[in-house]
């Protein structure tokens, strides 16, 4: 393949939205670590985002009995109807919510729902802020629209959560909203509900967007369930069938939207998107059945004796983990007792212990050489394997 | 559902993008279809932009084989390499093409693949050269990222597609680029080869950006298979498993670009959709077996009788479909001999006659009430019947 100089394109300059990404730090770990497979080396993976469990059978089954009859066309852009009072009956059952399926976009992944959420949100120049560190792909929705992203640093003090005092100091006359993640990716934490309804009070005060980031709901240990949607209509959430539910490669997300939003975003999602994939739409369908739940609730439970065993593992080895992670599938460490830049330390982890991990550059622009994320998609034994080998390695 | 007023939604101001959107016409007139027919009476739907095949039997076979092992995690954010690969082969086999399967990006849909190329390429202010009528997205699409969608006006006299005159003489300072799509929606109608290659020395001259949207590829009755592929490296090709592959509700496309910008796509990519639905990746590997394309090529045929049979019947009745309709599953008629608002009459055909139709509003501006798309995706006893109901209206 011909490589081009980025002067001498031959159809013209890239935008600055494309530009500009920086690659994820990931990749090259990743690429690093197949190669290292190749080889015949033993890898041990903690930087995959998705669950490392199949789609539970109930799913499947739905799908392939939809797919039998072959009848594969779009559906309405908003979703299924059935999936959309599936969802609602979902917030009834598990959260004492009633929300009106009307209000429930059923999108191409999360993904989907930020794009749709963020286009119809931003206009040129509008400010958004974003926790910092927080999901990297929340800065490039924004950038997409015209908006800028603005950080607003996030301490493991404060769980890695904004809190009210901060974000009214952040908050500016450009500032269109905030985007929250609970339980957060990279951190697995999560945000008080009361001081949510602080920043949600103060949103509403300045007439701009609250939009929580939920796509780890139900991956919570501990908690009780909770969604910010018990604090009114007028804020927007995200969420997906990939991380709780099981189903990333199906790209399968929702959004729930205030009521006066739904019908502009709807067009928006008959131009961009036309509908979400069908088969996954019907497969979806069986969720939320007490056979599936129950399989999931099993799979919840295995991911909290991950977190314990990995926890307590990095603990024993003075490594630290200063903010409570309470959900999700991840923690995130501090490695700066042990190295100065964790980046290079996650290159070392990977030669010297075969253990991939994400380094805190790819998530955050302040002080991202103190950490690591270490995600507990892998099993317990394979955790107690890597525990294992960083001890080695931290007595060379 | 409470609604509220545009100016005291209580999240702010909805962006311009989706605001400004109009609705799709034939939204209304499908609503009434449905209404209809809950009433008992019989539609026949001619409004319909997707096959009526169900999705071929070996693609659904091929996905119901990746399911029964269940693992459905994501796939590279540009695609599975095997699909990338298999595209590649396509161009080879059917077009005599050597495309670099690096150069293939693998979509959520065609969709998917237009919202990354027009990301990729338009700046705030950049303008767009859109044939008019034209498929009602590619504006909205433009438009997500700043730019400014410019119609272009096709006349029936111009088979509905651009020449290099018109071209030149609409590009402007600003212009990034121009979309053409053929065979077209609406219209069916295709670019003469020599009149595109025309454009895109144009573009080349401009170093600015041909876009090509060739997801119809494929439904073409007499004419021999072509790709604008054949042209050069410097341009970007739009395709999709929907329409001749029969697969839209899987939401499955791809796109081909130059070589200088597939890094930044696949940044794109990995932000906006973190990968392409994966069950629809591993299905869609079946659909260019032998087997497949026989089953496909038996649908088109099927396909070139139905339009034989509706353009016969429509000229008999003296309404006029003026341009040369040689591919897609539309038929463009001009209906001004009958009336002089074809939305007006679109409401007339389906209350009176039983038949659902797109008005020329929802794809074009000049003059749109003279023209009516019918599409034959239902079988030919339907079409006929449809044919014999509109002399009837048309006598009284």
């Amino acid at each position: 393949m011909t490589e081009y100089l980025n002067d001498s394109l031959p159809c013209g300059a890239i935008a600055g939205r494309a530009g500009d990404i920086a690659p994820f730090h990931v990749m090259e770990l990743m690429a690093k670590a197949q190669s290292l497979e190749a080889a015949g080396r033993d890898i041990i993976h903690m930087e995959v985002g998705e669950p490392d469990f199949a789609t539970p059978p109930a799913v499947i089954r739905a799908a392939q009995r939809f797919l039998d009859a072959g009848r594969v066309g779009y559906t309405p852009a908003l979703g299924l109807p059935r999936l959309r009072e599936a969802i609602a009956a979902h917030y009834r059952d598990r959260f004492g919510l009633s929300i009106d399926p009307e209000r429930i976009l059923v999108t191409a992944g999360a993904s989907g729902a930020l794009l749709l959420v963020l286009a119809a949100l931003t206009e040129s120049g509008d400010r958004w802020l974003l926790p910092d560190p927080g999901y990297p792909c929340n800065r490039n929705f924004v950038r997409a629209f015209g908006g800028i992203p603005e950080s607003l640093y996030v301490s493991a003090e404060q769980s890695f959560q904004p809190d009210e005092a901060s974000v009214r100091a952040a908050w500016g006359e450009k500032t269109r909203g905030i985007i929250v993640a609970s339980p957060s990716n990279p951190t697995g934490t999560l945000i008080v509900p009361a001081e949510l309804a602080r920043i949600h009070a103060l949103t509403r005060e300045r007439h701009g967007a609250l939009v929580v980031d939920e796509i780890y709901q139900g991956l919570t240990y501990g908690q009780a369930p909770w969604s910010a949607l018990a604090l009114g209509e007028d804020l927007f959430v995200i969420n997906s069938f990939s991380k709780y539910f099981g189903m990333t490669g199906w790209r399968l997300g929702w959004a729930v939207v205030p009521p006066g939003y739904v019908r502009d975003i709807e067009k928006l999602a008959q131009h961009y998107f036309i509908s979400a994939s069908t088969p996954a739409q019907h497969a979806a369908l069986a969720a939320f059945s007490p056979e599936n739940i129950a399989e999931l609730e099993r799979r919840r439970e295995e991911f909290r004796i991950r977190r314990d065993t990995l926890l307590k593992g990095l603990k024993a080895q003075d490594i630290d983990v200063p903010a409570h992670a309470e959900g999700a599938f991840y923690l995130y460490a501090d490695v700066s007792r042990i190295c100065t830049d964790s980046f290079a330390f996650a290159h070392r982890l990977l030669d010297e212990a075969g253990i991939a991990a994400t380094p805190g550059i790819d998530f955050g622009s302040r002080e991202p050489g103190r950490w690591l994320r270490l995600a507990y998609t892998t099993d317990v034994t394979r955790i107690e394997e890597a525990l294992a080998r960083i001890a080695l390695l931290l007595e060379r």
